[in-house]
């Protein structure tokens, strides 16, 4: 048995209180704060649970004066020592360890740490890259303890709801056949059949929906998923799902189920109360309302179909766009104090209108007793009550319109403009704000390859009235699908599946995977769908950018304990990195570099 | 939004009693059984909760009599019907529902199934390749169902204990740079650069390492490990632990805090009463007296050391051995009702003990008033008494012997021959037996490859006390090692871990890694040394074995959803497969495939 190496701790740092006083303790943790008084030293001591303040007091032997005087940032040590009482003005009463203090009697330095590449704090100045290559010790911070331990909270609080609901969760496995299909694979090289590989799941799609034929009624898993896509600020090559599958389910069973899980959820971890139900927007009124199917709804700021004002208007462009089967929608900026509605702030609203395809974002001020000026205004004179009230505009407000023969294009160029006005006229309320998207289109045509595709994945279930028209009309079929959307982004995707061979089949041609194709591919699901299917359906949240929204962050890397970087690459352990011959050999693999380009 | 095209459940399978008299219900589940008397039809409906019987009238409609004859075994069908209770003579108590019976009013089928490949039952005798290729079938056998429930039960009781002491689960990346040792990497190619290569994990070791670093104290995660090895029949490519790792521990902390854990997880998922504290063991202790590092301690059946005997005796061979110092031991086999000891019966015992070395077994039979009889008891002549009473024999006993230079040879030839005789004389006691092994030899030599290598891994921290001898004697450095053994499988192991970046070199030294490899494959985790580390230590339980055990089964296939088979392979998606030229291109790689011999 190994001798005692180190004095180890009697109590935490976040543990002692006046109640502890004269009580001899022995704390383990990492110098926070070090400051000198003379002979006196004070040590904030630090560690998971909290901080106490540490004293080596001036008569205090040479021997501990002189370790303390070794001390530096970040030490990690052990303090044994008498808890005391702090003189009244030193009380801290914004530490839960603030009226006490420890006199040191002697300090162990368990480790030693150099001068720090960065300060510990929350990274707000601190290069990513920096931060990722010593994650140890920005993981130290107060923001990344935090925050690890919100994920945590949450994933636990979420297993706990539906353990109680009967969920099992089922592991299943992440080496799998290659099915790609959207986003590619990563995969695996088999050492053991040459020339044969694993990949990783993008989803346990297939195998949740397997295991609802095999009978087991509710699963959950947190799940490890895997893309392999070119890199995004809020993508990352793996990240957690909390999948589940539900059997003899309707839509509205899971609906109802995310919205009491998140319920109990944001009670537990955020003391937040949710409303019971969230609203339910169909695909194409989230559109025609907001502009885009993951609407911001902490604030509102709705867009207007102005189609047939357009019309009665003397502006050519809107009319001839209207006259052509286009759409005009525009919303209403309300006058805010503090931001000028100035020609170069216009400017970049319309800019930000353009990257989604508008040519122009028209613009009409409005003045005291429904006066309008500047813009297009001169083109609806007659039209200004008339326009005023339909835009529910006030003094000081600006009305912006996009006109654009596609109904896609314009809702989501005026959608951007929505966004940034949020923003910039602080519209924004706090707090979390969930709806549901209902109603999505089954398939999307997809313009370069030339045929239609599934808008969500190849499984969900048509809904049942278009039944008879996939073929003939794949663009007018709703699928059962629906998408959770929290303060404007998605966090969860769902649908009820199809069950039967006959009708995924269908699905898989329409879709340009001929019978052959689809049956070397997704024949095990096929195979499964033979033998007595139930009827079921599920969903994913997104459990890093849950987390994300949940702790007021912009990027999943603040929730991820050791993320790649943009580029796909950990600088901390410095993966990827090349293979030693012998593992290639071993796989069978030989690397095929590209050429330079001469 | 979808007409509702099936009669959805208002009721499980496993819910109703006679208080549900004349109730309408709906209730949708797969026909586990189905008898035809006449026109009476009884069907006995399944779902994940339980078993109704349905009961299709002689006076039912047409229609419905149509239908009820069409189904067959593992239909999916929903059945609207009314709750009548059974005939007095008809009730089942062995059923939580056998007290009712539903009359069928109407009866859909949800979806059909084929004639089945093998009966649902335990697959006792079903290929398991057949098994696995329709494992949607077989995960409907009750067997398969309770052991799913099983390991989601286990872990997550594992789950609760731990949050409730404070522990945070934190994900670590599963896409990580390849740092072989021991076994090998699956490795995972990178499409953005050519030539490198991401590895998945064969444990969180370094990231759980570089946590503790990063201040989270206790870390655990129920975590996806992956190794590439040759394939064993308990062995997957791809299994789960759980993961734990502690700051400012010592060894004993981590030994009572799973015994904490196991006390609480048996009694709550098996309602099995485990002792506060497990026997511990040396290594040494453990192979004198078992013969083997993972001892079965549901029989006791322990071997003695007879050197002192064999040098009396007149066995030349044994004496000789003894002589060279080499080991005798002995163990005494009881005599058994319904077992002999042949001649047949007793090579048995020596080709197993053969498989580990021994050169011979070795055996004395006795009888009545310490007589001997048989094999070697001629060369024991004078020592009857002493020799009976070493080994507490009585009369019908069998005494074996196996004599080898080499002591771990010599105990483990024995402790082959332990464990046949507690199979073969019903020796093994119902129930858990829990044990810990410690002080395990640090290091062992690598005689193919001529130098030392760690017996556990590199990152154990070696006893105190050897610290100055590590490179003069590392044969005997005795390491904080412990592992855990349950019913004769080791099913964790752990150590407390080096948080010293010189010790740690000196380590990789001792195992051929010179500085510059070390600082290649692992300076991340020298580097997070260097920066105020903590003194730590943790462990690992295997899910998969621990759940087989729990389950007495004796092939983890039994406890995971959908396993790959020994020769790697998953005959339902039938992975590894080839891939597109496509996807190969894209991963810059180009297949070696070995030249067929001529």
């Amino acid at each position: 048995m190994a001798e005692d190496v180190f004095s180890q701790r009697t109590v935490t740092c976040g543990a002692l209180t006046k109640a502890d006083n004269n009580k001899n303790v022995i704390l383990n943790g990492w110098v926070h704060r070090d400051r000198n008084h003379g002979a006196l030293h004070f040590i904030n001591l630090r560690d998971r649970y909290g901080l106490t303040q540490v004293v080596v007091d001036d008569d205090a032997s040479t021997e501990l004066q002189d370790v303390a005087k070794e001390l530096k940032l970040e030490y990690c040590i052990a303090v044994i020592g008498t808890v005391r009482l702090r003189p009244d003005s030193m009380v801290n009463p914004e530490m839960s360890t603030g009226e006490i203090e420890v006199k040191a009697e002697k300090i162990e330095i368990l480790s030693k740490c150099p001068p720090l590449p960065f300060q510990i704090d929350d990274g707000k100045d601190t290069r990513e890259d920096l931060r990722l290559k010593y994650r140890f010790l920005d993981l130290r911070s107060q923001g990344m303890q935090q925050r690890m331990k919100l994920r945590h909270d949450f994933i636990f609080a979420c297993r706990k709801y539906l353990v109680e609901k009967d969920f099992y969760e089922i592991e299943t496995p992440t080496l799998i056949k290659s099915t790609p299909e959207g986003a590619r694979d990563f995969v695996v090289p088999s050492r053991i059949y040459p020339g044969k590989f694993y990949a990783l799941p993008q989803s346990p799609q297939l195998f949740k929906q397997i295991l609802m034929v095999g009978g087991f009624d509710k699963y959950f898993q947190i799940a490890r998923c895997y893309r392999d896509e070119d890199s995004r600020g809020d993508r990352q090559l793996e990240f957690t799902q909390l999948d589940l599958e539900m059997s003899f389910v309707k839509r509205d069973d899971i609906l109802t189920l995310m919205e009491g899980l998140f319920g109990q959820v944001f009670r537990d971890v955020m003391q937040y109360e949710l409303p019971v139900h969230f609203r339910r927007l169909s695909y194409a009124d989230a559109l025609n309302t907001y502009g885009c199917d993951k609407p911001d709804l902490r604030f509102d700021l709705p867009l207007s179909d102005v189609n047939e004002l357009s019309e009665k208007s003397s502006f050519a462009t809107f009319k001839e766009i209207v006259g052509a089967g286009g759409f005009v929608k525009a919303l209403c900026a309300p006058k805010t104090e503090g931001v000028e509605f100035s020609r170069k702030y216009i400017t970049e609203l319309e800019d930000a209108a353009k990257i989604y395809g508008a040519k122009g974002l028209a613009w009409i001020k409005v003045g005291a007793d429904n006066a309008l000026s500047g813009g297009v205004s001169k083109f609806f004179a007659g039209l200004e009550s008339e326009l005023v009230s339909k835009m529910d505009a006030k003094e000081g407000d600006l009305i912006l319109f996009v006109a654009h023969e596609n109904w896609k294009k314009c809702c989501a160029s005026l959608s951007a403009v929505r966004t940034k006005l949020g923003k910039d006229l602080n519209l924004i309320r706090k707090g979390f704000e969930f709806c549901w998207i209902v109603d999505f289109p089954l398939f999307e045509y997809n313009e370069t390859e030339g045929h239609w595709e599934a808008a969500h994945h190849m499984f969900s279930m048509p809904q049942s009235q278009y039944l008879d028209t996939l073929e003939s009309d794949p663009g007018s079929v709703k699928g059962d699908l629906y998408d959770l959307v929290l303060n404007g982004y998605e966090v969860a995707s769902g649908s009820i599946r199809i069950h039967d061979v006959e009708l995924q089949k269908r699905i898989f041609r329409i879709c340009n995977f001929d019978d052959e194709t689809a049956e070397e591919r997704f024949g095990f699901l096929l195979n499964a769908f033979r033998y007595g299917a139930p009827p079921h359906g599920g969903i994913a949240p997104g459990v890093d950018r849950m987390v994300m929204i949940m702790s007021e962050q912009t990027s999943i890397h603040e929730v991820i304990a050791f993320p790649k970087n943009t580029a796909a690459v950990s600088p901390m352990d410095d993966s990827p990195s090349t293979l030693d011959q012998i593992q290639l050999d071993d796989l069978h693999l030989i690397i095929n570099y590209p050429k330079e380009k001469e």
